[in-house]
């Protein structure tokens, strides 16, 4: 038992380095850009309140699950902006070798039950994992809606592109995906991101 | 329904600011102070990873739900450290309006919920709440050692009040509370916490 407690403390210490990942959004307010761990707390939270507008019947729990381990394998990977196609191109080896050593710190057991979890929220082929991504896409909406379309002005995103990479909302829920049209329409409309 | 989405959607912005929040504790390398919505990301993991050393049998996914919205409070009341006495002293009533507050913003239901999970976790009167009570003392145990022991030396406290301020983790989990006693032992040995 206190071997097995020891691997679980070594990778609660190593996944402390998600604070130092960057993302491209910003906090709300606009003052500074995000880190991954903010930004999986807060998945984590709106999983369960939003939990009543999954298109299908999620486990919650499991969609908490993968919204706290969804991006751990950028602390060796780093954070690739979901507009980046070089980036995109060699990111899933790229994590998959992250996976292997980050996950492979914990117990056996749970290192596979969470490197699943991953692997299942990545292939969203499950309502879970549909459901886990359609929140992981429409967060940054809401950041970029908030902060006035400050990331998509930086990278020169235009609006066909946005509804493009984040139409699979629509597989987690429908409801949620109009949500999110409404607010790239109005984004439009205010000037903040472009058509 | 449009109008549940509507305030859940507020409340969702609303607790963005949360990532304002600064604690006491250092990141593990010891880079910057970390922030209230780190800490409750890293906490939930730490539940899930942690579960098998709670004393009594525990339902993870409340004890999941209770790090998520531990800390909610402190976007209105501030986070208090658990050494600052005055601090503590009217801490219960700046929380329990921000608690009005910030739950307040999401539909009637879910509020409540959230609310009382929160009420729960101070009291510590449920084996979910000892346990995830006992998860949130050990945490800067373990961020302190493993910055050497910087936040007790910036508040010059002794090995004695670290003792007796964390010695509740046991009610949550006699075998987390030996490994935080080590912690603590080594950490007066290494010199990073006067005896």
């Amino acid at each position: 038992m206190h071997d097995r407690l020891t691997q679980q403390i070594d990778f609660l210490l190593e996944i402390d380095r998600l604070k130092e990942v960057l993302r491209q959004s910003y906090i709300c307010r606009g003052l500074r850009k995000e880190n991954s761990s903010e930004h999986s707390w807060h998945l984590a939270v709106m999983a369960i309140v939003l939990a009543g507008h999954a298109g299908t019947a999620v486990d919650i729990m499991r969609v908490v699950k993968m919204a706290l381990v969804h991006d751990l394998v950028e602390i060796d990977a780093g954070d690739t902006f979901c507009y980046d196609d070089a980036g995109n191109a060699d990111k899933a080896d790229r994590e998959a070798a992250a996976a292997d050593r980050i996950f492979g710190l914990l117990p056996d057991d749970q290192g596979r039950e969470l490197r699943r979890l991953w692997e299942e929220f990545e292939a969203r082929a499950t309502p879970d994992a549909r459901f886990a991504a359609a929140l992981d896409r429409l967060m940054p909406i809401m950041h970029n809606y908030a902060s006035r379309g400050k990331t998509w002005q930086e990278h020169g995103v235009a609006a066909a592109l946005v509804l493009e990479r984040n139409r699979h909302i629509k597989d987690g829920s429908a409801q949620l995906w109009a949500f999110a049209k409404s607010l790239i329409e109005d984004a439009i409309e205010k000037g903040w991101l472009k058509k």
